[in-house]
């Protein structure tokens, strides 16, 4: 399945509800934000050496997959919304990227 | 272009600059969360209707279409570093989606 | 009760469950994007006018205070481990902000 | 200064600025996110150790306390506007948690 595929499939899923007018741009905004806030709550306690082992724990796998699901499908209903092709920002972003961060030049800890 | 060539790339691109000892989960879920917050900043004043109109200014746009990619880039790395095949698990949470929210069953204004 | 009042309880409460080592200052804003994720929640699918009027429902407004309180705390407590004055903070950022934003002079809406 | 001569402070450099319209509780979460956003950006590529260490260099503690104080003010002003008492709510919280997590009783590395 392709990233179209999923957001035709949510974007049904959407209709089949009426959920239409919930989905602002805004509220999806917003709706990313919990999902992402619960992605978080999954790592926030945990150690960078137990959060390395998480995906090996099938419950911790499912819940990390869960979260990082309701993410994805909440940023391609945004996308299909705004009607913006996801993986040609994406590519785009790489692109500007190679030249912003070129390879070989560090970067310090505190530097963004 | 598929998601998965999209991973390959931002692996390629990290690789290339020696990012894999930044790139943990906890620090990409951080890195998330840091974009997320940049696209909540391009919303955040704007009416509903302001909101809706976004993507028809080439100006804002162009602003929306750079922090969603960097929202999607970071969530394709977080992927990559813990094997979680992200399509797929859009996939299955829609199908447990269409259990838990049956069509034609309303849901309160603050009803999750 | 003031806020560094509030502060050193969060403190004792930490200590007395020697979640110590868990506070540091990664862990700790993680943890408060997830609470800024469940306040998110409660409020991504109402309309501006239900937004406004949420404070008048009893249960929604324990919730909002519930969630508002998380936030609250996790900054006190990040404040705390970090050793920043928040108050002092707050009050040389409004300084700040009276030379950047000079009143009087408008800003569009998708101004930052 | 207590924190509600700080919010006091924050409604009048609103209110000076005619920005009422655009504090709503909706628009406000959003803002808060922004900053938190923000805040994470500042520890997203540090390692534990450097975390710890970067309120020691004058720089790196004033972005910190400036991000900090951004979610402290949009934090404040949305209580303002909720009419939400943050002390007497983070005060309340503890006084529940205390119930929730006796002293003395462990917590797993995932457990929330």
């Amino acid at each position: 399945m392709t990233l179209e595929e999923l957001s035709a499939r949510q974007r049904a899923f959407a209709d089949a509800r009426a959920w239409g007018p919930f989905h602002t741009p805004k509220n999806l905004v917003m709706a990313l934000t919990g999902e992402v806030g619960e992605l978080n709550e999954l790592f926030q306690w945990l150690t960078p050496e137990e959060a390395e082992a998480a995906p090996t724990d099938p419950d911790a796998r499912a819940r990390i997959e869960d979260e990082m699901a309701d993410v994805l499908l909440y940023l391609v209903r945004l996308a299909d919304v705004l009607d913006v092709d996801l993986i040609a920002a994406g590519n785009a972003k790489i692109d500007r990227n190679e030249t912003r961060f070129p390879p070989g030049v560090g970067r310090t800890a505190l530097e963004r």
